[in-house]
């Protein structure tokens, strides 16, 4: 069962890096994109700029709609997080494909991936960059946890299907927030 | 001994989402921030895109020299890396203080932090974003790593000075790059 998460802790999650799923939706049909490359903007709202290929499906209707949800699989996910990024939503219906449960999302009307730890409801803010470098400024209006996984191990990409696997975690005195 | 890292596999390293020192220069002034907001944008020429907060020193040097390293330490840096988050530049010389050494670059007139087992040598070529969002977008021009060290942990920042550390590798038959 998912919790609110507060909006002030969303960088928390993505500030580590982990590969995420970005769930869209147009016309009803549902859409599953995997990425890597984002970077947390700011903290509060929540500001995430990430990079969405116009080669990708889910560049069509993130353009289209404005609205996504960044979805944090945990490493259990790691074949269904290589599956959607081995696919395109232009030929299959990823979440019938994979398996993965949509749930409706409280303030866009793209999905939420319920097997997901972490659900991060967006809307784009800002597309001047998005014809140039394909980079998009969403804002974070939403957030969901599964409180009971709240330390799960997350999936970093290197590149060709190699990923680390988050471990062990330290704690420094440090100022930084 | 560091060897050139070839600019195709740049993502490699940073698309995981590792914390990173970035080390600038002006006036022959050395500085050194660390930073876990940044995401690759496009694999060759790797371009980088970052966000540096006009609060920190690190920014007016970017500012005025459009140039400055991405070091990526290991795990084991973990004390000098949350030390230099924790200072400024306007007060100390982190090199000094934490007892890093400047290295000279080849392309850029930033240093190079030895320590670190990869070093980019980036120029800033967009900053249209930088005054609303402080974001910042490179292009490496010249990267190093030091082979004996290529599988490393590193730091991943889940706020407040906790970090994960990358944990053991997965491979999955992938189409992705």
């Amino acid at each position: 069962m998912k919790k609110t998460l507060s909006l002030s802790k969303v960088y928390q999650f993505l500030e580590p890096g982990p590969v995420v799923m970005v769930s869209t939706s147009y016309k009803n049909k549902n859409d599953i994109m995997t990425m890597s490359w984002h970077t947390m903007m700011d903290f509060e709202p929540p500001i995430v700029g990430c990079v969405i290929s116009n080669r990708n499906y889910s560049f069509e209707n993130l353009m289209k709609t404005n609205e996504c949800v960044i979805n944090i699989p945990t490493a259990a996910l790691a074949k269904k997080v290589v599956g959607c990024g081995n696919t395109s939503g232009r030929k299959i219906n990823k979440f019938n494909q994979f398996h993965l449960t949509p749930k409706l999302a409280s303030k866009v009307k793209a999905p939420l991936i319920d097997e997901c730890y972490v659900n991060l409801e967006c809307k784009v803010i800002d597309k001047k960059l998005g014809k140039k470098y394909n980079f998009f400024i969403l804002q974070v209006l939403k957030a969901w946890i599964n409180p009971a996984e709240k330390n799960q191990k997350t999936l970093h990409h290197h590149g060709k299907g190699v990923f680390s696997i988050s471990g062990k975690k330290i704690k420094l005195p440090s100022k930084m927030k």
